[in-house]
């Protein structure tokens, strides 16, 4: 007995609207031209409003620089279907300066004035609302 | 150099307001008694406003019942920090009457009306708006 099963209405179908978090979760982050910037290694979730905060992008030690991980304003984020990525187009030198964090180190900030510094690098309003 | 990299500066430090979506996925779910109802399967999130949705509750097959997933509006959830668990008190009847899908489907509805239902059952306000 399935009669609670929730099966889709064909008539009522709308575009895909929800995406898995376990599915955002290693997947790659390319620029416009496809040259690869990362790897979304996880969400950051604002517990109280559950917002999406952050993609935790992994960057893969190019440019002379350690593996890192950027918090990524999720806003900021696009998927691209013909890349197969989450889009941003970073230059090196934004990737130098972009705010990140060590791999071996967990991002929990609690602290707001760090992350207006990060909306301000990525122009982007802040997922808590007004400054 | 690590002139760019983010620390805690203990002045302006809050509590800890993000959660990380791999840590959520594979947390229990329990009653407020300690029962445990199931485990986080993944999270869904509404790609277009970057809600989370839902959480996916991986229900174990007992009460008589198979293997399912049931999509638990995340605005229900509690983290309780002395169960280690999110709470959530659902009787059994409430739990097989719950909406749910097979576990060998992908929850991606795309259609409102279920969405609607989903939220009703739980008495929670839609993560899109109003109705």
């Amino acid at each position: 007995m399935q009669t609670d099963a929730l099966q889709p209405h064909p008539s009522t179908r709308q575009p895909h609207s929800l995406i898995a978090s376990d599915r955002v979760e290693s997947t790659p982050v390319r620029r416009s031209d496809g040259s690869k910037v990362g790897t979304i290694q996880r969400l950051m979730i604002d517990k109280l409003s559950g917002n999406v905060a952050y993609a935790v992008l992994r960057f893969g030690g190019f440019l002379g620089m350690g593996q890192k991980h950027l918090p990524i304003p999720w806003s900021r984020l696009r998927y691209d279907r013909a890349l197969g990525a989450y889009q941003i187009d970073l230059t090196d030198e934004e990737l130098r300066r972009a705010p990140s964090f060590a791999t071996d180190q967990e991002f929990d900030w609690g602290d707001r004035s760090q992350e207006i510094e990060l909306h301000n690098f990525y122009k982007t309003p802040p997922y808590w609302g007004a400054y």
